[in-house]
This record gives structure tokens, C-alpha cells and sequence, in this order.
């Protein structure tokens, strides 16, 4: 085989001349673009991922407390791209770029060639600097994450029954969520719902309704990216479900039956402990890794922001390699005005978009125009219909909280999920759990791994 | 603590002179006599499972083939007994019994009381003594078998798609499933069915159609408890969906590249190699670990069958313990007329019903009639509009094939699936699948572990 410098299979060999985009992530970005080329002859398409599904990650949460299944939000790329002739999907772990043979190398030892690369590979959760609090405070950006979290979450009711020891019992019935963004905000909120509501009537020995959930962040308001007075209406939201909310509060330390906080007001700093034994992390991302790998092989400076993000030219190529373009979480790209893109899933579908036009543009030897933005606003559900919705095009009349703000929740997250039996099982999914109070999926995976919990013996 | 003899949260404490049953298993037969019991004040229940959900068994199968979720066939128990005020559910593992105290020991050290015990934990499968198949070749009675066996299947065509080499390309394409009982043939015909029909249009280098689907069964015909007919239709059904159906063939031996089989015809016998990477386990069961315990804590005889079942009187009680009832596919019970009722889920809800009402007959003084079982006939499906049907109690006229018995597996299922949002889901998932010959969920999670793939390296 070692006379073949082309794999068999790779798309330069059957290219015939048409242009090779390789596309590495099948996240919003690289599955929108590949969408958009992939009808196009004038262009062969590679789609690497090490997934073979794309993830509809806002509803992740949903699967994570129990609302939703991952088969719901999940949904085959080869199924979505299959009528696409041109389009290949490549199961496979992308590990390095030679960028002077446009060629993207694999973990089994694989390569693909490329004219233009897109990598959309995204971002995953930071512990800033203390990786040790990976496996005590789970985060959530995977499946596997999801089911983690449910798993936990479950765990600590089923514990808390058994345990006979009152301490031991408020540990277990303590839940911590760290980051006020809109995925810790909506942690907490389907935590509040899960302790008053869909549990109510599940156990003997506890009420679920006694549990604490605490939601802690660093800056002194939730859901920074929004209008104060939407922050201000989200906790007042949260604190009607039963959550905590501990603005100002940095964690400083996290072991197995509790975390360590600074607490800042007005000037002053005290530390304090919570008991808990089930912490959620959702602060901060961090670039992936072969999203790194790539700006290292391009020489592009990503000490930009903590996160190691890739900032991008107005047409996101990166400075100097107009073959290669950055999209999504991974990218820093820059509104007219200079305000960052904000890394969230419409503005990566806006993206995707782009660098498919941008690329056929640039086939058919025009110069495409620069990424323009549009801003369409964000939305956040707290809960039972409860959320917080800053549609900016409508100005002040676009800030809305309660009733209003949840159902355009429902009706955005429902648009733009992939596959159309996917959509109508999470309608039929929500509809019941709206009626019942209820949410069907809760199950404990994996091996139960059931705790230790500190009880009388009776035989030997 | 020490000074509590009895744990605060066992029945005992509070059950005020109510009859103690403790169920241990949440199958089929456990949680039907749960249902029955739950609303008679006179008893007092607990039901203990190493799992937090009841699993749907006969769907099992359209998880591991990617048509369904693992959360559509499970129901939290919790969720399914919250109304029974006399119910308790512990999430814990029975290890053991006292029969003297009349007391079964948790593996977290923790004890339950009880005055009747119903044990319902099954089966789980067998090797034969060659449990070291156990990682080759694996089974399917879990929701992680299932995915496991989801992951196996698609990852081998992953595999084929980028395998250069003919040899072992194909024997990424062949698919082995070992016993020809109802499991057997539901998988192959589902294999059959996502290579000729689901995958069709998914890859590029491959065409899916040319994977080998072999159904290997030791005996002379599949579905041995189905009439003669019945059984030389299914295999005819079978051919019809590319799976070669090999009878008289039994495994004798397994590794990571293929299996040997010996394949007797007319007296003679011949030892064969089948390469392949994928094989599924679907023959032969063994008593769970707990219901050994209990046939040897009581000193019941377990050589009846090679299974290790424990055999039971006509009021599936364990000879000379009327206190404990044996239910399910853990006991051998027999008919009127001496013939084993069958291990499937009609006969375990039909013991737990029984094994109820036997219960409560007996705590109000009266004696219970013995377990009369109902044989309502068997169905199996076997792919698109294709099944066999043996209704017995209608004699010839119920034995049925194709698109009749399928109809009335559609329904069956259906009707005995718990949880009404779970029945809706799966209509919506069989009949998108029907009209797109999709399976939606076919996802590989957990870590990808994608299989060395020999491909010609490309760079350093």
C-alpha cells in the first residue's frame, strides 16, 4: 500500500478537477455548510467527524435532566447528507494539518486532502487552570456528558432516600451549578422543576421539594449577555423555582462532599463552604484541541482570549491562509463595529452558511462579501412557562420575560431541530410533560455505581 | 446506630401489622405483582432493582438496530408506582437472603424485611462455559448490551467504508448472530433490513446491500417452539431480507476475526470458519447470580435445567417455603399437563398478577387457586410487513405469516409498551421509519473506538 501516496477512498482521487472542501466538526457550522455545498458539482465535500451523528447541543440540558432522550436531539450526519453525491462523511478523529500539502491527518493514520478546509470543531468546557474538578463537576458539551449529568442528578434522590444520617441526606440533596450563562441558568431552572414538581410524589423517606439548588456566579448577575432588567427578571424566575441564585460567589476549590466559595459584597471578601455531592460546571469554554493544532500549524496568535480561540478575518479565513476558515465557537469573528460574534448556535448555522457561499463564490472566480452578522437575539427557558427573550431587532418591545419568552423558546428549538420524526417526538415529549408534570427519559445508564451510603448493617 | 436492629427506612418499621412483600426485580413479573399489590391497604411493598426503570425486553432489539431509544422502552419504576402510597422502591442490588429472619441483604450492607418474598430477576445469558466469548460475541438483555450491540454494527460498516483491503473489508460486512429463538430472528431480519434498506444511500465506497447477514442455530430449524410451518416461513421470510439462515451449524469457537462452526448434514459433520467482526449473541440463558443465591440459601435443587432455574410448586412457591414465590424466567413452572410454561413476558406478567392475587388471598385467610397459564400464542417479527403469528386458541387458523402477523406484533407491543408518552413515541418512530425506511437513532456513543483500519499513512 506504501506506493499509494492518495488513499483510495480519499477525495483527490476522484476529484476530477472540482474543488476539495474538507470540513472538520459536524456541529451547526460545519453541518450548515455542508448542507449548502453539497448539491453543488462544482465541488467535492469531505465531512470529518468523530461522531457519526450531528448533536443538537441547546436541548442537551433537556437530556441531561431527564426531559429528553439523546436520540431525540441527535440525529445521523450520513442520514441528513446522504442525497448529497457529493458529500463524503469520514468517521475519524482529525489530529494534524500540513498546511503546505493542504492535508488534514487522522488518528488512525489517514489523511485528506483539501483546497479549502473548514474547521468548525468548536469549543469544550474549561476548568480554568484546575482540571482536577473535570471528574467532580461534570460539564456539558457531549452525549456521554448528558447522561453523566441525569445519571448523577438521579443518584443523589436515590441516595438521599436511603441515607439515614441527616447531614449526609442535605449533601446528597444539595445541587450545585456553576456559571450563570444560559446553559447554567437553565441547568438550574430544570433542577428547581425536577425537586418541586416531577418528583414530588416519586419518594418516602425525603421530600424532593426539601433540596437545595444553588446556581453560582462569578460576575454579580446571571445571564451577563442580556439587558439588566432580563438578568434581574431570570433570577427573580429562578428564585420562584426554588433555586438559590449566588451572584458575586467564585468557586475557589471543589472536592467530593462540597465546594469552596469567595464571596464578594460590596468591597468585602469571605470564603465559605457548601456541603454537596452533586456539582454541574457550566463556565467557561476552551478551544478544542485540534482547533489549537491548527492555529499553532497556521501561526495564528490565540493568546486573543483565554478561551484560545481563533480570531479570523472579516471573510473568516484566517490571516494569511485565505484557504482555510474558522466557523463557530472556535472562530473570533468580528461584527461591523468590531463586537465579537457570540458563540452561540445561530450564529455558527450563519456562519456555516456563509463560508458554503463564500467558497462556491470563489469557485466561480467572484469575490465574496464579508460575514455580516444578524443579530436575531437570544432566548432562555427557566422553566415551566418561564424564560427570558431579548429580541434586539424589536428594540425594548423585544425584552420579555415569563409566558411570552417560553413559547418562542419552544417554537426556535423546535424549527431548527434536524429530522422531522426527531421534532415531532420532542413536541410529543414536551406536550406530555406539560400535562403530567413529569419527565419520562430519567433513567440511570451505564453501571449504577451505586454510592455508599452510610446505614445500620443487620447481617453479616 | 447500631442499637437500631431494623433500618429506618425498612418496611418494618412502619408497616403497623401490614403484610411485608418484598419484590426483588422490576422485570416484567416483578413489577405487574407491584401494580397489583400497591393499592390493597393490607400490604406493604418493596420493590428493589439494580436499575431505576423497567425495561420493555421485546423492544430491545430495536434499540440495538438503531429504530429506537433506549428512553422509549424504559419507564423510572418511581414513576410507575408514585400513586401506590403502600409502595417503596429502593434502587439497590440483592445479594443475599436469611431465610431464617426472613431478611434479603443489599450489597450496600443495607437489609430488607419481608413476610412474603416475590423474586423476579430473570436471566441473563449464557455462554456455555465459554464465558471468554462474553467481550466477542455480545448479548442482549440491557439497555448498555443494547447500545453496545448498536455501536458494534455501525462502527463495522464505519470500518468497511474506509478499509482498503477487500479481505478484510468483508469481514467488517459480515454480520453473525448466533441462535435462531426469537432474539436471533429479530436481529438478523434487522440486520437484513439496514443493509438492504436503512443504509442504502449512506456511503460512498461501500455498497451496504453486499454485507453477509448469517443466522447460525444448532437445531435443525429456527424458532424451535414455533410450529414446523411457522418456522420454515420465517427462514423463507429471512432469505427474502439477504440473511443466509444456517441450521444444524453450532459455534464452537470465537475470536476478533471470525467464529468456527460445525455443520452437521445427514449424520455427517464438517468444521467450517466464518471470518467476520461482528457477532451477536442471542442463544441460551442462565439464572441470574441473586436467584441462585436464593435456590441455595433455601436448598432448592437447581440441576433441573441447564440454566440453573429454580423449580416451583403449582403456586409458584419454592417447595417447603410458602413465603417465597419464584416468578418469571428465573422459575420453571409448570403447566397443567406437566409442560414448562415458557420464558416469555405473557407468562411473567400473567405470575405477577397471579403471585398478587395469591397474596392477598392469603392475608385475608382464604387459599389461592394454583397459577393456570393462559397461552395466548406467540409472535415474532422479522422485518418490513414480514413476522409469524401462532395464535393457539385459534388453532390452525391462528397460525399466520407476513403481513398479518406483523400487524398484530405492531399492536401487542404497542398495547403492553408502559408509560403513554413512550407509546406515542414509538408509533411516531415505526411509522416515520415505515415511510422513510430510516432508523433515526443509530447513533454510536460512548467512546467511538474506532478499529485500527489498514490504510496507506500519509503523513509523518
Amino acid at each position: 500500500m506504501a506506493d499509494h501516496p492518495v488513499r483510495a477512498d480519499a477525495p483527490g482521487d476522484s476529484a476530477g478537477g472540482r474543488h476539495r472542501v474538507v470540513i472538520v466538526g459536524g456541529g451547526f457550522a460545519g453541518l450548515y455548510a455542508a448542507r449548502k455545498l453539497g448539491r453543488d458539482p462544482a465541488v467535492e465535500v469531505t465531512l470529518i467527524d468523530r461522531r457519526n451523528y450531528h448533536l443538537f447541543q441547546p436541548l442537551l440540558y433537556q437530556v441531561a435532566t431527564g426531559a429528553l432522550s439523546p436520540g431525540d436531539i441527535a440525529q445521523p450526519l450520513r442520514a441528513i447528507l446522504r442525497r448529497n453525491k457529493n458529500t463524503r462523511v469520514v468517521l475519524g478523529e482529525a489530529v494534524g494539518l500540513d498546511p503546505v500539502d493542504r492535508r488534514v491527518a487522522l488518528s488512525d493514520g489517514g489523511t485528506v486532502d483539501y483546497d479549502t478546509l473548514l474547521v468548525a470543531t468548536g469549543a469544550r468546557h474549561a476548568y480554568f487552570g484546575h482540571d482536577e474538578w473535570a471528574t467532580l463537576a461534570p460539564g456539558l458539551k457531549t452525549i456521554e456528558d448528558a447522561t453523566e449529568i441525569r445519571r448523577r442528578i438521579l443518584i443523589a434522590y436515590e441516595a438521599a432516600e436511603r441515607e439515614a444520617d441527616p447531614l449526609r441526606r442535605a449533601e446528597w440533596m444539595t445541587f450545585v451549578v456553576v456559571g450563570g450563562g444560559p446553559t447554567g441558568v437553565e441547568l438550574a431552572g430544570a433542577l428547581g422543576e425536577i425537586s418541586r414538581d416531577t418528583l414530588r410524589r416519586d419518594f418516602r423517606s425525603i421530600r424532593p421539594a426539601d433540596a437545595r439548588v444553588l446556581l453560582v456566579e462569578a460576575l454579580d448577575r446571571v445571564l451577563p449577555t442580556y439587558p439588566e432588567s432580563l438578568s434581574q427578571s431570570a433570577g427573580r424566575q429562578l428564585e420562584r423555582l426554588g433555586v438559590t441564585v449566588r451572584t458575586g460567589t467564585k468557586v475557589t476549590d471543589i472536592d467530593e462532599s462540597g465546594i469552596a466559595v469567595v464571596v464578594q459584597t460590596d468591597g468585602t471578601e469571605r470564603t465559605e463552604r457548601i456541603p454537596t455531592r452533586t456539582v454541574l460546571w457550566a463556565a467557561g469554554v476552551q478551544a478544542s484541541s485540534f482547533g489549537r493544532r491548527v492555529a499553532e500549524a497556521l501561526g495564528v496568535e490565540t493568546k486573543v482570549d483565554r478561551a484560545g480561540r481563533v480570531p479570523v478575518d472579516a471573510d473568516l479565513t484566517v490571516p494569511g491562509h485565505p484557504e482555510v476558515m474558522i466557523l463557530g465557537d472556535l472562530a473570533i469573528a468580528k461584527r461591523q463595529g468590531g463586537k465579537p460574534v457570540p458563540g452561540v448556535a445561530p450564529a455558527a448555522i450563519q456562519e456555516g452558511t456563509y463560508a458554503a457561499d463564500s467558497i462556491l463564490r470563489r469557485v466561480r472566480g467572484q469575490t465574496p462579501e464579508p460575514f455580516r452578522y444578524r443579530d436575531k437575539g437570544d432566548v432562555a427557558v427557566i422553566g415551566r412557562l418561564s424564560g427570558v427573550a431579548d429580541i434586539r431587532w424589536l428594540g425594548r418591545f423585544g425584552r420579555r420575560s415569563g409566558f411570552l419568552a417560553w413559547g418562542m423558546w419552544l417554537g426556535v428549538h423546535i424549527v431548527y431541530l434536524i429530522g422531522f420524526a426527531n421534532r415531532l417526538v420532542v413536541i410529543i415529549r414536551w406536550a406530555w410533560s406539560f400535562l403530567t408534570h413529569g419527565r419520562g427519559t430519567r433513567l440511570i445508564t451505564g453501571e449504577p455505581h451505586l454510592p455508599p451510603i452510610k446505614q445500620p448493617e443487620h447481617l453479616d
